[in-house]
């Protein structure tokens, strides 16, 4: 019995997308999910009893800078990343992967792996499926991520060819080298980048070594929308539909909505944290800045739809002034709305698959958050 | 009827330290008691929620600060600093005078007031005792402090015999303006540096004008401890034993307990939360440096004898990891603690004062926070 299972309750008449529930050794998520991204093992400037709060019910951290700092043996010492992190629920861990290709100017490729230089010391240092395997089961999350290689977007067909092939090499080395599948589920990463039979190539390697989970990964990488929608209705139907299906790096409001109908189950993205270290909101009528000078009298909550405990408790006038200030708490505020946002839509499109009402729950919410107007922002 | 009252509740026998109630329009709270800071309108990296779980009974904020940023005007319209912050138990403002005197190199003192550059623009301004009353009627502060002037440490005897009787006139003034009294309480500042006679004029002088409550100032300015608590004894005499006594800038452990034994009842300072931004501890066991290389891998509490929430849930090397990644989350625990520490001490003195052995307590605390060595560290 795998560390991780998907319990399938329904699919969406109108959309096709789907309801369901996956367990793991520390507890079950509902399906299509949010996951708030943690990266040094805290979701920056919040503490765990929020994001309870909030009702997030499973995070993720990141592999290599968790390798880097503190040190995975550190994290394995303390008891793993949930003791280390007081954080009881589920976590996932990337693989280490996006970071030596997007964070290291200076990388080799071989077969064996990946050397490059540590971002912060400039330090050389050398990521293999094994090495990734290691720290994952040092750093113990529900579930890990397979070692990839994470090609730039726009790739040669015949470059993203060799790299699939690579990845599904790696990807076998990486279930061999799995030490703890008996409580930590490892999911494989279709990629491919837009090309449909690299994409059907890379689903068919990874779905015959019977991982417990896929990710999508390649997507959100500077694409346009339009073709990330399609390389999610060419690839999601290539993938076993009693397993989960894992979206990596999309955190936009349309984005989540869009790979929901396209049979996503779980997505995550540093997004919501990030934009709201400047002031940056997500309501429900659409991106607020709440640094801009006309919300220095406002006294209203930051979404007046939101029934979040910043909205209930600060207004816009005293947000904007800790943001002015360059208080902490500004941050922490806007980082708190920002991911109940996110986590609160999640819940609306799984209330919307549930009433068979998908397809009309993103056209009322495209309407009010303005993603039907011309040169929509992302988010 | 005065906005805000002292009810003596018993002197501790031993020491002759005072145990009381300060009744205030929000509520009331105990003494001897330590105020955290809230410079801008926030407790920094704190939430008015945490504030509460550690006890935090009355919080401070600076009338200057709020006055530039976001102006006294916006959060009169807030419906005053309680609603705009968030917090609705007492809170002390104090004058703006010592940061005119203390963050502008430029200043002109005449009989009017004070003119001077604001720290963030250059601008010229010019603070007087009528408009600090102004500015803290509309902040809306239970407590308000008269404005002052903050001479330096040391100053000569002519030099502050003339501030004295210039603050004295100041406070005059100071009442007079005051458009609140019956739900704002204004406070008096004794000053007069070492000089006894200075002390015995400003308090006689302030105790004729009869306000609700007196503060000590111009101490914790750079002079040794001795002096200090020489000053105390010689100045809290001279107050009326119905009214609260407050001292001003002072939050290092052995000089609360100090200031309580020589009969103050209020304290505040920004220490427990300057040092925690920099991973410096408070603890029984004395000052903890938690950045340190040696907690890398310490995964008990911060402090063994506290029972706060970041010491039932956090360790010392994840709180190391998280500082030394500059994590929000690192500064947030570390501020938890430090004000937890001395909100609990306050509450240990409170206790021994009730069982007549305020000294014996001293003796104890002193012993194993490290105090009594040579050379000890002042927090
Ligand atoms: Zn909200
Ligand atoms: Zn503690």
């Amino acid at each position: 019995m795998s560390a991780i299972t998907y319990e399938h309750i329904k699919t969406c008449k109108q959309s096709g997308a789907r309801l369901g529930i996956v367990h793991t050794p520390h507890g079950s998520f509902e399906t299509p999910i949010f996951m708030p991204v943690g990266t040094l093992a805290t979701v920056k400037t919040m503490a765990p009893e929020e994001l309870k709060q909030m009702n997030a019910q499973i995070i993720l951290s990141n592999t290599y800078h968790l390798w880097l700092r503190p040190g995975s043996d550190i994290v394995k010492e303390a008891g793993g990343l949930h003791k280390f992190m007081n954080w009881d629920r589920p976590i996932l861990t990337d693989s280490g992967g996006f970071q030596v290709f997007s964070l290291s100017a200076l990388r080799n490729i071989t077969e064996e792996g990946v050397e490059f230089r540590n971002h912060l010391s400039g330090e050389k240092l050398f990521l293999t499926p094994e090495k990734s395997m290691h720290v994952q089961n040092d750093l113990g999350p529900d579930i890990m991520m397979a070692f990839d290689e994470c090609p730039p977007f726009p790739a040669e067909h015949s470059y993203m060819k060799a790299s699939v092939e690579r990845t599904s090499r790696w990807a076998e080395r990486c279930l061999e080298a799995h030490a703890r599948p008996q409580d930590q589920g490892l999911f494989g990463i279709v990629q491919g980048g837009e090309y449909a039979d690299l994409r059907k190539q890379s689903a068919k390697d990874l779905v015959s070594l019977d991982f417990p989970g896929y990710a999508i990964g390649g997507l959100s990488v500077g694409e346009p929308k339009d073709i990330m929608n399609q390389v999610l209705e060419e690839t999601t139907p290539l993938l076993p539909s009693d397993k989960p299906r894992y979206l990596m790096g999309v955190g936009s409001a349309d984005s989540l909505i869009d790979g929901a109908i396209r049979g996503v189950d779980m997505f995550d993205c540093v997004l919501p944290t990030r934009i709201a270290r400047n002031g940056t909101l997500m309501t429900s009528s659409g991106r607020l800045v709440v640094r801009n000078a006309k919300f220095a009298r406002d006294f209203g909550p930051l979404d007046e739809n939101c029934d979040c405990h910043v909205c209930k408790n600060y207004s816009r006038a005293y947000i904007r002034h800790l943001i002015k200030c360059n208080e902490t708490l500004g941050l922490r505020l806007c980082s708190y709305h920002n991911l109940h946002f996110l986590l609160s839509l999640m819940e609306k499109v799984r209330e919307a698959i549930r009433q068979d009402r998908l397809l009309d729950f993103r056209e009322e919410f495209f309407e009010a958050y303005g993603f039907n107007k011309p040169n929509a922002k992302n988010f």
